[in-house]
């Protein structure tokens, strides 16, 4: 096997923005398309977001083999190819389904680069709105709707009474001890909003957030995020305060105090 | 006083265009403008959201004065002027304001027109993405973030175990009969997510939401909606099926069958 030469950072991140700027049209496509939901086609109905997952993921699959062909790849749909390599991209096309579905604009592909089991890089892409939210070297960036680029920083928020929390759903928490952990920091905070998947991650990056709080993630519902969240001054671990990467159940927060503050509580 | 000459529907709809065109930058001005959270500066806090409602408020009161000095006015924020007239002009300049507060864009600007008690006419506007949302006479539109002008329609769905279903926030429901109506409602439906305020009931408008289920509405919250989903074919009325104009407890529908079904079960 041939020795691949170190790939700069740069070279890194232009390539992932690069595959974004192509699978984002392809969602796009799928995206606010009417179905029907009272004639039910069974197993032959046809269903945007699982079109707009696939033709993205392969989109994003085919440009990494041909660009980084020992890479590895992680995918939502189409699962695992050279897992054991030192670098693999990992991605979630939709991640958001249910806000697709619905048409809200809360939704975006997450493409990241695991160095080991270290988060390298990350971008959330957000093609209806023309909003991304990347991980430089050093710092984190976000393009908004208007197409004006600059840097993003969590802000401090060290009490939880001052705090703005999410949570996709109450219902992806488990009944039990989930729910009862969420509700008892929800009680707590200044206020609690439900919805959002990537994009509340992403706004807690940009310092509108201060914590997010989630269950039954997947490696590649969260591991993009973690060094946009990071390199921002935030932090994600799980509940029991280890590496984000794998999933599981996830606190974000823009302000390490308060984090934690959460992890305490969570523990208890 | 002069007699007014009868205006038309264009104009009416042109000039509303032309104020939400004025609105917007300013309401932007204040969108995702970085707060400290941690340091409370008591009643002498700069609240960026109230800066933006006051701001819009006043740029729509003073075209509506201008140009129409003898038809009414119903604000959120400086109140009633002219409660008597035929014509009020009924204004949210921002609804959803907690989804303001946290950098969402699931809120707008509501611009609504009342001939006597009948909603005329109605915009829901979000100039951070650039989407608007309209009534014609006869039909709806929606500019979306493109930019692009399309007719929207609500989608049939006849039965609940089908619908997708929102309300804003379960706690702005009141414990007891909302709350407990709202859950009936809920554990049939296919999907039930939060968030979304005026956003939701465009969403309903276009075709990808099916019911829309709210209560503690003012007036200014809905009215510009009514005329929207209405032309778009779904219904509004509060529970009780009386019109929903004057705000309380809404219902909002795409399907008029479904409607009708969902009445009786929020009266048992």
């Amino acid at each position: 096997m041939a020795i691949t030469p170190p790939v700069r950072f740069k070279t890194l991140l232009d390539f992932a923005h690069d595959v974004l700027d192509q699978s984002g049209p392809v969602v796009l496509r799928h995206f606010r398309k009417k179905i029907s939901v009272d004639n039910k086609l069974g197993g032959k109905g046809f269903d945007p977001v699982t079109a707009a997952d696939r033709g993205a993921e392969k989109i994003i699959a085919r440009e990494v083999t041909r660009r980084f062909p020992d890479h590895g790849f992680i995918g939502e749909e189409f699962g695992i190819r050279a897992g054991d390599a030192r670098y693999r991209w990992i991605v979630d096309p939709i991640d958001g389904t249910r806000a697709f579905i619905m048409g809200s604009p809360l939704w975006g592909t997450l493409l990241g680069l695991l160095d080991g089991t270290s988060p390298l890089l990350g971008i959330m892409d957000q093609p209806y709105t023309g909003e991304r939210f990347w991980s430089a070297e050093k710092a984190s960036y976000a393009r908004n709707a208007g197409g004006k680029i600059s840097k993003i920083k969590t802000r401090s928020c060290k009490r939880l009474a001052d705090a703005t929390v999410t949570t996709t759903h109450p219902d992806l928490l488990a009944a039990g001890f989930e729910r009862e952990s969420f509700e008892r920091i929800a009680a707590t905070a200044r206020m609690t909003r439900y919805g959002g998947d990537c994009y509340s991650y992403c706004l807690l990056a940009a310092g509108f957030v201060d914590v997010v709080i989630e269950a039954g993630l997947k490696g590649y519902d969260i591991a993009a995020l973690i060094p946009i969240i990071e390199r921002a001054g935030g932090r994600v671990t799980t509940w029991d305060g280890r590496p984000a990467t794998d999933g599981g159940r996830i606190l974000a927060t823009g302000d390490a105090q308060l984090h934690d503050a959460i992890l305490k509580r969570l523990a208890s």
